[in-house]
């Protein structure tokens, strides 16, 4: 974490709750954690980024422009996406100028008030950056000047803020036709720091989809071998995840909309592939191959010990004009009710009493939390609870998860926290307020009694660092996954 | 608000947290909204209480008879609605004593401890009508005789009360048949208020409904054209709209069960209305046709600025037997858990981008707030989120919608407060409560340092007053739809 | 209760809010029913425990092997059932030596830490136990020795705690086809308690499961007549809910995954029950059998008084693999989610208008809280809602159902506390855990001016104790139906 954590504009008890017993324990059970290593085991961090270690470019490109968070908040209301700098697709103009860009979001600043983009970017104004002045629409120059001048210093490169952030290790996300370059180049350098890749396969496994037969060919050309029907295509994602491992890798992602798993016969399976194959597959089709590839993966990671993600319920590009006019990831994804109860009960009956396998869930529907998951992890070894994700990865979404799961999952059924950002620099402010968060939470349940202090120190501690190492079995896939089985 | 803002009966600091830090700030807030002007953009006010200006009839017939938040707690709890004045269909004998009603309740006023409506009622009883005794069963006679004795008085007539309770403007909700009578006449007494009607269709699109041919008679007759086709049919409900808009209307709602979006071709709408003429439309029919009048309405919104509600989930008339008994609105509507994301995709999609549209959502379904509508809303341009509805007005219930939908939305994207009361006297206790709700839930943003003291001034304000104001384009609809498209 | 409320281990205000003002209201309020009779009008301790009255055997098989609660969290973190004493269904190997479980249990005691499992076992531990040591795996075996010599004194003999509990009346629950044997071996005792069976008949509608026919000869041995129609089968319902009656019994329950209710034809119901006796009936005749006898049981409810509970929504044995290694009720089961407007309204809106009729509906949805059941029951005068159940039986889960259900339905409509636990020395640990919550709910309320002190005494005493006597009928099922009629 970055030594110098005070900044006048921050307030040091910020996030904690005002009774005095709680802020008191807070404040203490904080100092516990807050200059613990970083393990940051999900996120997507460009890994090209810390290969090149080039500077940023500017304010508006480092904090504006990549996040969509920031994006859809100024969309939202009435800003559009050109005037911040997001090129049109039919190569319409766009605003280029970097400093007009920061200007637009600085006049809208208010906008974050209440809103976890506001604390995060606070933080990365006054800590990462140490930008000496409160952000306004009439500062927003001096501001820029600031930032624009820090970022030409060394101190300001990736590689540098990676070890000021105090960085453990840092897993970027990766489909699984990547070469992994940039994880090869970084590795080469003797950097001394841990950037380990995640494979996310699932492109390929959208065999609906108009780019499917080119991804598909990608994984050919990258396994090296033909892949004419699913038994290739198996033995293709057995070879790339073998890579990945090979590369640092010690889990893969799965996003999906619904998380229906279902194991279809070979027959039918294969017969789905080749559909796909010859371009004849629809969306129904797609559906109940993707069921039975989870299935397939879970079988795999089973045996491979690699940690299983799955990240649920976004309907993707639900803004489909924002999508023709602009492209992919701007703020147009929205959540949707998500059932795992039924849904998962086939891979939960088929590997979720076997701990060498892991599954970590994330939700977009509060609701399952104490409906579904809590009771689910709370029972099958195999399962741990992602923290709160996305549009919940905040104050009070924090605090729902911790409440609406601790009591029947306990703590050692969850995963830690991981940032799941885009925007490197908003790591340490994404863990910070995590642990702030917890700390409060731990504090309160000090103050009612239902916890000893010495219980509350251990667990904060399991919250900000244990439980991420040992989840995503970063000292080592194989050996975790044995120590599973004994169990 | 009432120049009398104290009463014995209640506490000062009533609805603030008792953390001192939190309190002391609560109040600081409050008191730079509690004196601001009531905007009152929805709600189902008689607007005959005004244009008549009669006084009201006693005690049971100003509280207790016409109030469904009252009557279903009583019904529940065992009390014949007829003893409560309630007349049933088939001419069967009811109590007609308002005295005897009155008892009634106060005899179970106990009932509504901690609920809304006590907290509504006490402000009525003790601010509104300064009631001097504090109510229970040994008082009900003499509670009811001193607020008989004030109903006498000119003070307590609706105009003068409109006044007294500071009201800037109120809409009703009015059929779009209605001839708008009422409103009409009230404005031509030149009084000085500002009353406005609110376009309401929803009978129009019920082409299964037993009622439709009639409201559709009415239609052609306040439209003095024939409606034979669909055609006609939306140029009638233009006219009606530019109609309502020349008479003060800002605004349209909607209520649905479900709120399907769904464009029809022309053939097939029209073909639906025509079956709809012919008597031969179902249940099914009827929910594409509404799909589609959505779609419609959303796109007559868009080109004449009036701001669409909608207003989802609620399922009428659950207890079939009560509606056959006595009829509807008596408390026996129960919500259903509501899908917005993909429903309302289609109209997102056509209409969503484009700040000349506005769309005001409203829930029952609690679970949607932090799954589906704080990301629509904190993305779409059109998309305002209303307040906390019905069963949710409520101190818990304002604190839930502000924590599960603030972080993602931020509050500009909400539609600040609305009554969307029947009951007159109630105006000033809902708008007072919810005042109170927001100051201290932003007391508890500025005692953990997630805010400041002056964001939150700005936001209490915003929230009692600027955003309702705004939101319903109160200051002139054309005006804001085109600002609305330059931002 | 227990004569000793107070243990060195146990913080006299655990489980109270920190703020001075709220603690100090929660204290007063504790103190008024915290030495009040229990009522546990629902749950499921073995009959025979009491009719018995055999010593415990031994700490493991008192506090771990019969507790699905902490079978399933020793089970997610790895522990294999064998080794909790859980004996496969192939005869396998399990462990058989008391001490070495709860050494097992001891080791993992930090699992529960922030779980209600972990503060009931606090509770038994100190108070109902009397163990001087604080349970950690450095104690493990003092603390089985201390327990083990209690277990062996008659204070420690099952019908001797019941006194101590304070125990007023004890419900259980049974098949339909039960003979109550140990109910009437007790009663025979004169040994002045009182516990009293529940009409458990789920088994009996289960027309598509393996073991239906058996059941059915089982009903038709204690009926002693032959049933070979639908006719003949409600018949020895109605017989054996009287046989229920004349043994005590005031109230049924029933378990389902889907609460639909559908009158069917007799006709068609018949021909169901008759494709059940030919072994021909499937999983969709089923759900349609259950819906009808869920009319059929509200139907004899409203005739004779019996309080008919509807426990929905479990998925129960969701992880096959362990009910085929080990059999049911080991941690397995896991909440769906539930929709009660439409499925309930077929029976609502042919009982629920009927003071005689009262069903008690329970959850493991807590998203239907404030949608759905806090608006049925806050207008149905059948209808109360039962304490939050199983999974949210908690601290936050008891709050949350305080916070989401009250304001609509108020505290009348609530059935008050029960326990519903297996494990008859967590009885007094779950009343006071509730007595507590309450308590801490209502202080914050007064602390808030939202209710006056008084007020608040009257509904805690109500939530700890009277609104079950009431909603269970325990002063007598006729006297109270009748008593429904009038109100």
């Amino acid at each position: 974490m970055p030594p110098r954590q005070k900044a006048p504009m921050l307030h040091e008890d910020r996030f904690f709750d005002p009774d005095p017993t709680v802020r008191r324990h807070a404040r203490s059970l904080y100092q516990e954690t807050r200059d613990l290593p970083i393990v940051s085991p999900h996120g997507h961090v460009d890994p090209a980024l810390l290969a090149l270690d080039q500077p940023f470019p500017d304010p508006a490109r480092l904090l504006v422009v990549p996040d969509h968070y920031v994006l859809r908040m100024l969309y939202s209301q009435g800003v559009p996406l050109e005037a911040l700098g997001i090129p049109p697709r039919d190569g319409g103009a766009f605003e280029r100028d970097p400093r007009r860009i920061w200007r637009a979001f600085a006049e809208r600043w208010f906008l974050f008030r209440g809103t976890p983009t506001g604390a995060w970017l606070d933080h990365e104004l006054y800590l990462v950056l140490g930008v000496t002045r409160k952000l306004d629409p009439s500062t927003a120059d001096q501001v820029y000047d600031e930032i624009a001048e820090k970022l030409r210093s060394p101190e300001f490169r990736p590689r540098a803020l990676f070890r000021r952030f105090g960085i453990e290790v840092l897993a970027t996300t990766d489909a699984a036709t990547d070469t992994l370059e940039h994880h090869r180049a970084l590795a080469a350098t003797g950097w001394g720091g841990r950037m380990i890749p995640t494979f996310r396969p699932d492109a390929l496994f959208a065999i609906a989809a108009p780019g499917w037969a080119e991804e598909l060919s990608r994984l050919a050309a990258v396994f090296q071998e033909p892949i004419r029907d699913l038994a290739a295509f198996l033995g293709a994602l057995e070879g790339r995840r073998a890579w990945f491992r090979r590369h640092g890798a010690t889990a893969t992602d799965h996003g999906v909309e619904v998380p229906l798993t279902h194991r279809l016969e070979a027959r039918e399976a294969d017969a789905l592939f080749r559909r796909g194959l010859a371009g004849e597959a629809d969306a129904a089709d797609q559906r109940r191959f993707e069921a039975h590839m989870l299935m397939e993966m879970a079988r795999m990671s089973a045996g491979d010990g690699m940690v299983m993600q799955l990240h649920a319920g976004a309907l993707r590009d639900h803004n489909r004009e924002l999508l023709r006019r602009f492209g992919p990831n701007l703020g147009g994804d929205i959540p949707v009710a998500t059932e795992y109860t039924r849904n998962l009960q086939e891979l939960l009956n088929a590997y979720g009493n076997d701990s060498r396998f892991r599954l970590v869930l994330f939700t977009l529907d509060e609701s399952t939390y104490s409906r579904e998951l809590a009771p689910l992890a709370g029972h099958y070894p195999a399962l741990r609870l992602g923290p709160a994700w996305w549009f919940h990865d905040s104050l009070e979404g924090m605090r729902r998860m911790r409440e609406r799961t601790v009591e029947t999952a306990g703590i050692r059924n969850l995963a830690g926290f991981n940032d799941d950002t885009r925007a490197f620099c908003s790591i340490p402010a994404r863990h910070d307020l995590a642990r702030r968060v917890d700390a409060n939470w731990l504090a309160g349940l000090v103050a009612r009694h239902v916890i000893g202090v010495d219980d509350a120190r251990e667990m904060a501690r399991a919250l900000a660092y244990d439980l991420a190492r040992e989840t995503y079995r970063l000292d080592g896939v194989a050996a975790d996954a044995r120590e599973g089985v004994q169990r």
